[in-house]
């Protein structure tokens, strides 16, 4: 049995898991001050060259979002996103709890669209009656997106192009960065501290046990960042259990190879063995084209309980009454050894 | 040097890391619907002596804080504490943030006096103009408190008591909860599930990385406690991180000890041999008479460079011209031979 | 020239105003204890014959909404409405302030349409995921819509049935409500009481300075109102000002037929001499087929500045490069005379 | 019998109801944009002397001080007060729903003293940890105080130096300012203008129907005021309601005292006739020495059912087992005919 229902399933991996062994017993000052968690900040810049970063470390994906979009937004604002958004579908309301509304805008396979943008604030600021209306102070991505996809450097850029003409910020929120860095031809670290005014890199379902890195690349992060994320209940006292961690992602094996970025190469190689099993071999067609460690594929009905005896994934939507969308995710978790064996099982006759 | 600066100042007890270390590879459903996250709230159950009590899981202190105050509190609805009180002064209105005053009563040794608290309700029931104040809708207490004091078993019955009668719930919060009922002759895991509404188990402060555990002993939490705790951005998705702490902080490896109570036995003890050495030897007078792991002296201004070059402790408050309050706390992570040393140097002849 | 630009452009209804000048010296009971308010409470409940309603008055309708929503729902649940409702589009995100998701599903020429609404809820509670979805809690509707169209009474029974299937609230924003049920084949005041949690009933819109009366028809509202609605800012300490007003608006100056009634009937009428004289004179197209005092025109871009010289209206939207959607809004101010002038100079000759 | 209990339990002054009634036709712009509001807003700004004041115009007292204080505050910072404060107490937890803390300071007869804020503020910046503590960032005073009280020019400048010092907003409640003006030796609107940061005209109970007047003297309010107002729900579509009246109470019918100060100075001036004829004739002792138009005395409480039946007036709170503090308050609307009546009554030989 293969686990691939989520990236989110098992502890850390093993170099990180060590790091924090090792650190055990030193004393350090608390909420974010201590020596690990300066040198993961320090990675982080170089990784992202940029040597005005300010960083900070959260415990999850949801209440970075929740904190930072309260923190970075006037009171009177709201977020742009897809509507297939994470905050939009799967956070329980936790930006419109901090008093934001989130402004859903057309998703295609899952990514906000630069046109669907320009239209919707080109109509915004024409309105008459604009100053009743949520004003857009964000423009909020995934990367990847919660279908896998991603957006290409071209398409980053028209995004901040826009988001610089109305002078709005743009955050992208990377829950699964490590996957969308290792599948992408051509966003980068640095490319993201160029084009983004906030961008978090995710730890919990990349490699940690818990925790996500909150970078302001501009070094602009509002005033009194410790307050208004201890206000959210967001700082943790022992903060450092995520430096470390993060000091662990962040440390090159190889030269200019972060594990953070291997972590998602691997489990992106895996997805793309994954991919040719089921496309090529089972002759499943994919229901979105996703180059990263989350995969959906069209199941025939008939074969949902075989599959399950061998895989654990998760049913995404019906597609039809005789098909269902699923969702295979590997992960940094998920080993070589694990799909051969699905390989051997499934590589000639199929179930 | 020995460390008293503070109880979360280096990673987990070496038990709890070892258990995270051995259980990490396991695959399993996430978001607290995982086998040691139930283990832990069956251990749980087990010591508090209280087969309903529903447990969650949740990252840190002050984001258990407003949570639950948000969660158990009717909108229009205030929370009564001391004014000395965690919520009240140290978590940069985290309560606040979620709509509900915090209203502070005046506080005897850091602790809420049944009598103040007992006067207020009399007088707000009385007032014609009650409904135009904030009311009543719980009494939150620390145990031990910000300032290292107990309530007795007997103070508890009496608060309890009090908000049966007003129809208050009774919250107790727990950061430090180990070293309280390993302090206290008479409270115990028990003796809290039968006289709180909820209360909060600390691991941060006990030998945790991090996590705390949410007890409703009556098994009467409000509905639909994932969706409340996702909205505040509390639920993690590897909650099993905590889960798994918390297993191992529940086991028993002598009849009847969970290893949570032995963490704070340790550090109540040396809490004690320190008490000894600063008092007798020194002849420091105690800035409050504290039972538990955090100590408060007074020390002559004069001492305090050549104290700072054998210990790291926190100045509490200015005393007097020529004195300063200071607090050294010992904790799970406190040697019998840390200590040892100290009463070699100070001993005989002081400082 | 006459002014069709709204129908919050003047003060009140003679009757109102005299009625306001009549009661000013009496000395009474303020935040609604008055006897004034209730008076206007029992003329309420007759015209909904329902005994049982509670009826609370406020300044204002976003307010109104707000703080009936924040109020009636359980902090974890959202509200559902058409993507062209007032709280969705035009109140500056104040229920979002209140920290509750507004959920947009379709609109069909302004109004939410039961089969879209069961088709989410479906969706919604076939879902695994839904507890980290914010979850439905109430529908919102307006009537008579934002386009000035309404719902018939099987509409409103309907919306209502599914409400009760799953459990929701059914909310009636009347901000415009005579006008509503002045032009209703159907809908009446008793039938709302019987197919609604609450609504309020429209005054600033409707012949009074300001103010607004809730309705929860089967007295089932949250307890403690008073608190909660001063919590929200919304309790008038001379709350009789609107109390008085109501009393204005439902005494009835012919058998059954409260003034409010009257002020739609009158206002309705006169909008439909409007439009006969826009498409049969005129030979303009509606661009909404509404049957109430808000008139929606196609109208040439070629006609705007003539016809701005003889009327105040608002532009709406384009509709294509030579046309433009023009609102046009009588109200209880608009008069025989004034309507009569604008067919003289415009019925035979047109512009 | 005379009514004492409160000065808004009645309606508008009679020459502020005249301005309505004449004004009731003119259709005029929406939403504070109509002639009256902005001929209002001039003659306040002339009353005090700043040509760069902006001006709005509110419905409530409540509302106003949660919209108020939550524009001006950054999210993570607190308002001071006296303990007595409205927003402290008898707001419902407006302000707290908003998300911030209303920080308590001792109250000497109503007033916040500026040596324990000066403490306060002291203590908060020496303190380590302040970080973790909620901001100050404003300081609430009300003038006349919740107990008739005054603040000398004196007093205010000296706030207003610390606010400038460590960077704080000082903002006055004028529920009653009428009152307070009228009472003061030196305070002035233009004084008022100089030393704060913004402040509000009460209306509600100074003469008007409804409606507060928040001025920023220094033009310096928070962008989009319009939004964030609406936001609260505290903008009325028909704000010329409050305008129209503004208009009526800062006209002046003798030279430079416009209706609103003339309001102010019969209330009081009918205020002392009262406390002649309770100290001087009735041997009563002021509860607290108020020179406006709330008067406290000790009342015996054998003379309580007496004093009832020729006046009605509000229970304050005991004094002791043979004593009641009542409020006794006079308004716009007291008449001499009133307190005359009163004086033959009680004159000679008291109850």
């Amino acid at each position: 049995m293969i686990h691939l229902e989520s990236d989110y399933n098992n502890g850390a991996h093993q170099t990180v898991l060590r790091h924090l062994t090792e650190t055990n017993d030193e004393r350090t000052q608390s909420y974010g001050d201590d020596r690990f968690s300066e040198q993961a900040r320090n990675l982080i810049r170089e990784a992202c060259k940029t040597s005005d970063a300010q960083i900070w470390f959260l415990a999850g994906g949801t209440q970075t979002n929740a904190t930072i979009i309260d923190c970075v937004l006037q009171p009177y604002e709201g977020v742009l996103c897809a509507e297939t958004a994470h905050i939009n579908v799967h956070e329980a309301g936790a930006v419109e709890f901090t008093g934001h509304k989130v402004i859903a805008l057309p998703a295609r396979e899952g990514k906000l669209n630069v046109k669907d943008l320009q239209a919707w604030l080109t109509a915004y600021f024409a309105d008459d009656t604009a100053e009743h209306m949520v004003r857009p102070g964000m423009v909020y991505i995934t990367f990847p997106t919660e279908l896998g996809t991603l957006y290409s450097a071209e398409e980053l850029k028209a995004l901040h192009d826009v988001c610089r003409k109305y002078d709005l910020k743009l955050y992208v929120d990377g829950a699964r960065l490590a996957y969308g860095l290792a599948a992408s031809p051509d966003v980068t670290l640095p490319l993201l501290a160029q084009t983004t005014d906030v961008f978090y890199i995710g730890g919990t379902k990349c490699g940690a046990l818990c925790g996500e890195a909150v970078v302001f690349p501009k070094g602009d992060a509002p005033t009194h960042m410790l307050s208004r994320i201890k206000r959210h209940g967001a700082l943790l006292a022992k903060s450092r259990v995520v430096g470390v961690q993060f000091e662990a992602l962040f440390t090159s094996t190889q030269p200019e190879t972060p594990l953070y970025l291997e972590i998602g190469q691997q489990a992106v190689a895996l997805a793309m063995r994954l991919r040719r099993l089921f496309v090529e071999s089972m002759g499943y067609h994919p229901f979105i084209d996703s180059p990263t460690n989350q995969q959906f594929y069209i199941v025939p009905n008939d074969d949902l309980g075989r599959l399950r005896q061998l895989i654990g994934f998760e049913v995404w939507c019906p597609v039809d009454d005789h098909n269902t969308a699923c969702r295979f995710v590997t992960s940094w978790a998920t080993t070589d050894a694990e799909i051969e064996e699905l390989e051997k099982k499934l590589g000639k006759t199929g179930l």
